[in-house]
């Protein structure tokens, strides 16, 4: 398929290299334009705009935040000037996708799908992709989500509800660290040491990745280098609260994990991993 | 060995139902005695009191709270009378356990030993144990361990360090739960229903029992009969909460949890499943 | 002086009429024209646009929301166009107050004045209004903050501290209506009615209008017709969060009241007073 | 009248000396003797033991916890065996007030009658009487209150009334200092120092003692020496919680403020004043 590809950041270049190792003919743009680069010497075509890369079947969309994405939409030669299919893979809020599915009216269409995974996964071609939107635009996409993911969950035909269930899981994975700190600070206080308490809960009900992974973190304190910083990931507990004043749900337990990433970022600094929610818990609890 | 057994609950009988087929010399003890019936029909001797049933290697314990233990232990014909091995499995206070291996002074020693596992898995000896206690006391129970359980975890020489262990993974199990109803809910008034969330929560970083177990049971909304009714999971509660007030931590989702049971029974019933936290969270975004 | 005023609902109305019979040169103006007419009637002159009210001395700005008076200010025709010295009474964010600041490079200058006060004090002139800005300018502005209000706080030079200070009351009065609401179902539910518990707070520590304005209307159960509605209530309150995450403060009673409020108007209707935060604690402890 | 008065506390002196100024003929009994002294000098007769206290028309009992009034009343020649009214002064459980209440079946009749003020007020003769009990019981002690207080509340003739009222007013104290503190933070990172936003709410509708008192302190840091040390304050935190457990109530802003104090126990230590939830939260937002 001819695929353009707007966001090439370290998890969008990982993905725009699988979509052209698969065989696809792909046109990429990125703000600064440097980081396309290497794709455009692995055979990508330079885009000269957004407009430029949807001038084919898909375009994707990798960004930052709801400003990048609307600028590469809504801006000067931005996306909805092509006639492209737009996938759009960012974390954004609710709200833009609501609003971006009302204005991409013409014969390209819109689909939400963002996906789950660190750079590693997405290099590795094994993210998990979450899709909504109309059935045929999901399903012509599917070539190209298997290019990047391993699996595909398809959600529903309202494009939103795939920001909905990434948002979701992003709460539940800082929930889950959330508790498992408190849990270890409790337990270590008491005197039992952290790791031993992980090894007794991933080897019983907690044998999952988001455990395995979260727990090796705050069992070792490996908060530096960030592998996904604390403001961003209080920016994605924004979008959920957004959702929740929108759909009038009270989280509580978000309520805490966003208290504690603001008391992370404030006492730690604004380049410490979101999993320094635990160092907060530690330090309320007089442990350094 | 020659084992006595106290407290013949659904949980009780089943454990002490897997130390007779392992063919250990049993004695059973149960406050009503009809309970016991069963068990000495199989083969076990009935036991006069809590001190005759400890009148051997091990004695265990199995019984539904503090007071309950307290009576067992230091009551009349209690057993600290006798010399066996105490091994406790009953969720305990860590108060509590610290005062039972204090007064277990005499040759017997005392070991605590919690179990993680609903009455099916103790039925089928699939139960996790986890222990603590001086080394050879701990030693030598592994055979009963592993005639009742799957797996053993030791966590230390000091008895209590179990109990906190355990009430720490029956935290960990509610905050799980908590946080996939405010997802879920938020998700649901957003338009994705509860299995499609769930789906994509197990099939990616959340492929865990706890999360599939219990997010059947939200999915469905199967809170009766309850599994573990919601007075007994805020008991349980209530004694994490007098460990972190003991150890001066503070443990926000663990307070949420706290008020939502308080919640989910005041407008439930006494009756009602512990996971109806889930129940708590909706009907404060203004669903039944 | 030569006072033009831009927002006439019901506060803003009653500010006005207060300036004119203080004797103020007036010109008003009203996205609704027909909300200007009772003030014309009594003498003001109908201004045709934000920028005419704003060709005098100072300009007097009282509007719903952060994008009513980005209407005002921004907009076609609008106030930054005058010479005027800009007095915003409105309740918005820090973040517009710091732009407004920054924008109003003219000779006009901006003073941020936001009031406490209910309607029945704004017509009666007996507001609190909270000023900051550079001296001369609020210095300037004296007699009319006198027409309107019965004290004036001055908390600093930098114009977008009073908004925090405004943001920060709003806040405090509804910790203070959440505590008592807490409370009064405790001590209800324990057999002590409300008014009994009302009276002795009121009459030992507690004898401040808040706690007397606020207990009476959760004694009597007096949500309906809204003296300030939920939904605006929620506003203000995610106003305060926002300034919360800017600040990187951990703020956990905003929480709490932000996720009842939210629970309010899910459980209740848009309608509803902002006080039915106890509400949601009540019908969280099981009663109606 | 003949009044006993076990408890001779900074408190307890101080209430007992204004009852002896009021021409009460008055026996005394402390565990440690030594504090009686005073009393004796000024006229007192020292009581053996709490039933001798307790042989008159009055016993008053003002201790520091459940365990010490369970002592004087429970105990070996405790207040059950003297024939005299017995008026609890002491903030304890709920649950014991009821158990006292069932349990004093004699003719003397029992009264709760906690009181609000700090020891300068007792002093005074000052502190605010919340009384419970039959009428006529508490009739026969207005004398009584008035020589010790400024106004007597009468909050039902269930004696467990008056402890729920002081808890609730004890939760109270904490709600606003945990409120302003939350808003002092808030203001002073973004540039308003807390004297300030102090004077403009306790100039507007936040003019009580509460504020007034704490605010100062807040303002001052002033924590150390403790007026009431946070151990205390998180015993009858404690205490409001397992009334909310019992009546099965959710009190998510009670869950915050033990959740600070545990935090500014663990940090300052134990010593430090109950108000320092205000430091919890200030090193929450990264202050010191």
């Amino acid at each position: 398929m001819k695929v353009g590809f707007v966001g090439l950041g370290r998890m969008g270049s990982a993905m725009a290299t699988n979509l052209l190792k698969a065989g696809h003919e792909l046109a990429v743009w990125n703000r600064t334009p440097g980081k396309a680069d290497a794709l455009v010497d692995a055979g990508a075509r330079r885009a000269i705009c957004p407009a430029d890369a949807a001038d084919g079947d898909v375009i994707m969309t990798m960004l930052a935040d709801d400003a990048a994405v609307e600028a590469a939409v809504y801006g000067q030669d931005g996306i909805l000037g092509g006639p492209a299919l737009h996938v759009s893979h960012s974390t954004i809020s609710v709200a833009l996708a609501d609003r971006l599915a009302a204005d991409h009216t013409g014969e390209g269409g819109f689909v939400s799908a963002p996906v789950f995974g660190r750079p590693v996964a997405a290099e590795a071609g094994k993210l998990f992709v979450v899709a909504a939107g109309a059935a045929e635009h999901v399903d012509s996409c599917e070539p190209l989500f298997m290019a990047i993911g391993q699996r595909v969950f398809r959600v529903g035909t309202t494009p939103s509800a795939a920001n909905l269930v990434k948002l979701s899981g992003n709460f539940m994975i800082m929930s889950a660290v959330e508790a498992m700190a408190e849990a270890m600070t409790l337990a270590e206080k008491g005197g039992v040491d952290r790791a031993t308490l992980l090894e007794v809960l991933t080897g019983t009900l907690f044998g999952a990745p988001v455990y395995q992974t979260y727990g090796d973190i705050l069992v070792e304190d490996r908060f530096r280098p960030a592998g996904f910083a604390a403001p961003l990931g209080l920016k994605d507990m924004n979008l959920v609260d957004a959702a929740a004043t929108a759909s009038r749900v009270a989280m509580p337990v978000l309520g805490v994990i966003r208290d504690h990433l603001r008391a992370a970022i404030a006492q730690e600094g604004e380049d410490i991993d979101w999993a320094s929610v635990a160092m907060a818990v530690r330090r309320a609890a007089g442990m350094s």
